[in-house]
């Protein structure tokens, strides 16, 4: 009997749900940062352990969905004066964010003899926090709304576009192309985004609010955010810049009122249920067996987590000074994470020759690894901290309820 | 600057998501039904006519996931005893709807001289009534809480499983294999199916909702229904029948009371009003314009859309009549849509050498015509008889805002 539709994709996606799912619920009764237990249980279903459920063009494509949803939810609860009350500091956290792992990352692969090439490359890789994984450990520390929580998520933005800039100038160096041009043109609609993100948001939107409720299509106010997600993913994408930036800008721009950000928050939480675990646990699906029983590339991925780790530790801690020391420590393991962009990274040296193939697997793993990392030195600090005093703004535990409380 | 993302699947989705919408409330403002708007909008940024999208993977894989959410939102509000009141009805009404297109489809076929494999072919085409679609038309006529709305649901949930074991024979003909053992293994699965939704929601479920209400892991209720829906549906794939079927089982599965079918409902909406668009437009997109250009063509698609229809009505009408007069009528004219297993059934057509290619544009063709005439028909019956006495159960212009009230 033709089964109608292919058995794989859907029976792959049930196993990896409930897997991320069990991670979760394991993680949060362990008391630890419940991301990691989704990630270790894409990693165990995965080709790294029981083999249930191999990488595949489904389980990517949930999981780009899933990213988008995540950062277009964190956008929804940002709201811009947010970002821009701390912004010089951001602006120090995401510069010295980028420029420090870059040297460092390539400083030390041409130490260990690397071609030119290669420690461009392992230097871009270094570049760029997760905004997405960021974001998910805000959220599960309910520290979306502290001071150093927002300085994190506007530095995480930043250096994801500094960072994206950096794999164009590693891409036109491989390529012998020049992407000047391209690039001042990237940094030339970034900017145009951005303030439209700022000033429409407040002077078209509450017109087009008005039209939209004398709308007759179903539920229009979510529909109209929806169309902002897409369209802002995509003009993202096609000006080079990660979609995902767009969806967080469109978060932002569509939710001009608490009211309304809290009613488009839900709906976008159910959809993020949905998605955000293929995201996460497939982190865990894409790390290579082969790699992880190789000593020479176990030494490699040691390292460069090290470097990593320390790089932002050290130069976003030293940037958030001004916050204070413990928020600046809390800026400084924040930013530790990388995640979308150091994969979209690993996945480029695929395509550059002169980049050893066992690259591609290290970055994943090195996204992987301070993923984890971030989190469980944040919950070190946090943990003792958090019934005792919450960080300014909404009281830790309650905002940690309520993101749980729903259904 | 190489771009991080694929441009094409994100603009595409925009550009189809964006079409959808604007279909949908220009139909809602002409008073007709909204899906043919969205129908029509995805032929008209299609290939057939501007050519901005084309089919992809990525649209059919978001629209797969659209039917499914769509399927498991109808499931949600439906409870089975709802089905079983009219059951004997439901059963007269799926299996005479089954062998009278079937019969007549593969006559036809026969008399214009096709072969024998491509007039089975005809036949299979013809069988099943689309859920999505039947699903869609009841919650936008606020209908899905009456008889008729019920029988039709019933009778299209079995004739899509006799519509599935109709494309298995075919198979089997075609392939020389005898299928017979698998056959009766998805009647004996399918069987069992239905017994676990039945008994086990009202055994099992209570008591595993107490352990739910004590996970620590986010938003459990709607998690576990997601778990279920995804389980169902891989299940149901895996058993050779549509993923669809199991969707909607999973939705019956998970709302044993009327409360938590409303609160998981919301969250399913807000997921739907992002996927289900998808699924209407695709239908749309998927018209050949080569096919619509060719005489010979129109002609097959004519008949074979005139045949659909007529069979359905008789033999689902005259199935229906215990009911009443009036909504016998309904319920043949309900029964018209094509969807899905239709397309299912016209992929299929091209594996088998036997069968002209132009059958598969042909037998699309058929299902998006069926799709859109079912409505139109009802609606001359529906509309004027509205305001004044609404069918039993919610009052129907009251469902009919429901459904709009959300945002």
């Amino acid at each position: 009997m033709t089964p109608p539709q292919p058995i794989e994709p859907l029976l792959s996606l049930f196993i990896l749900f409930v897997a991320a799912k069990l991670g979760e619920e394991l993680f949060e009764r362990l008391g630890q940062p419940a991301l990691i237990g989704q990630i270790i249980a894409g990693f165990i279903v995965g080709p790294g352990l029981l083999r249930w459920v191999s990488p595949s063009p489904t389980i990517s494509f949930m999981a780009e969905v899933g990213i988008i949803f995540l950062l277009f939810e964190t956008g929804l609860k940002t709201q811009p004066e947010d970002v821009l009350e701390h912004g010089y500091i951001s602006m120090a956290v995401g510069f010295f964010g980028v420029i420090t792992p870059l040297a460092a990352g390539w400083a030390f692969a041409h130490a260990i003899g690397e071609n030119a090439i290669t420690a461009r490359f392992v230097g871009t890789l270094l570049v760029a926090t997760s905004i997405g994984i960021t974001a998910k450990i805000l959220s599960d520390f309910g520290a979306a709304q502290t001071a150093f929580g927002r300085v994190i998520l506007g530095a995480a933005v930043l250096d994801d576009i500094l960072g994206l800039l950096a794999l164009s100038m590693l891409s036109s160096f491989s390529e012998a192309q020049s992407h000047w041009a391209n690039l001042l043109l990237t940094v030339v609609f970034v900017s145009l985004f951005f303030i439209a993100v700022l000033f429409l948001r407040r002077t078209a939107l509450p017109r087009i609010r008005g039209r939209l409720g004398r709308m007759r299509a179903a539920a229009p106010q979510w529909s109209f955010a929806l169309v902002i997600l897409l369209g802002f993913s995509a003009m993202s994408a096609y000006i080079g810049l990660a979609a995902i930036i767009g969806s967080f800008l469109a978060g932002m721009f569509v939710s001009e009122s608490r009211e309304l950000a809290e009613a488009l928050s839900e709906r976008a939480g159910a959809v993020s249920s949905f998605v955000v675990p293929f995201f996460l646990a497939n982190i865990g699906l894409r790390l290579s067996p082969a790699v992880l029983t190789n000593a020479h590339a176990l030494l490699l991925i040691a390292a460069l987590t090290g470097i990593a780790a320390v790089t932002k530790l050290v130069a976003c801690g030293l940037s958030a000074l001004p916050l204070g020391r413990r928020s600046a420590l809390l800026v400084g393991l924040g930013m530790i994470p990388r995640g979308e962009v150091g994969i979209v990274v690993a996945d480029q040296s695929l395509r550059i020759a002169a980049i050893p193939a066992s690259y591609y697997s290290i970055g994943i793993a090195m996204a992987a690894l301070t993923s984890m990392l971030g989190p469980l030195l944040l919950r070190l600090v946090l943990r003792p901290q958090r019934p005792a005093r919450p960080e300014s703004g909404a009281s830790a535990p309650a905002a940690y309820r309520d993101a749980k409380g729903q259904a």
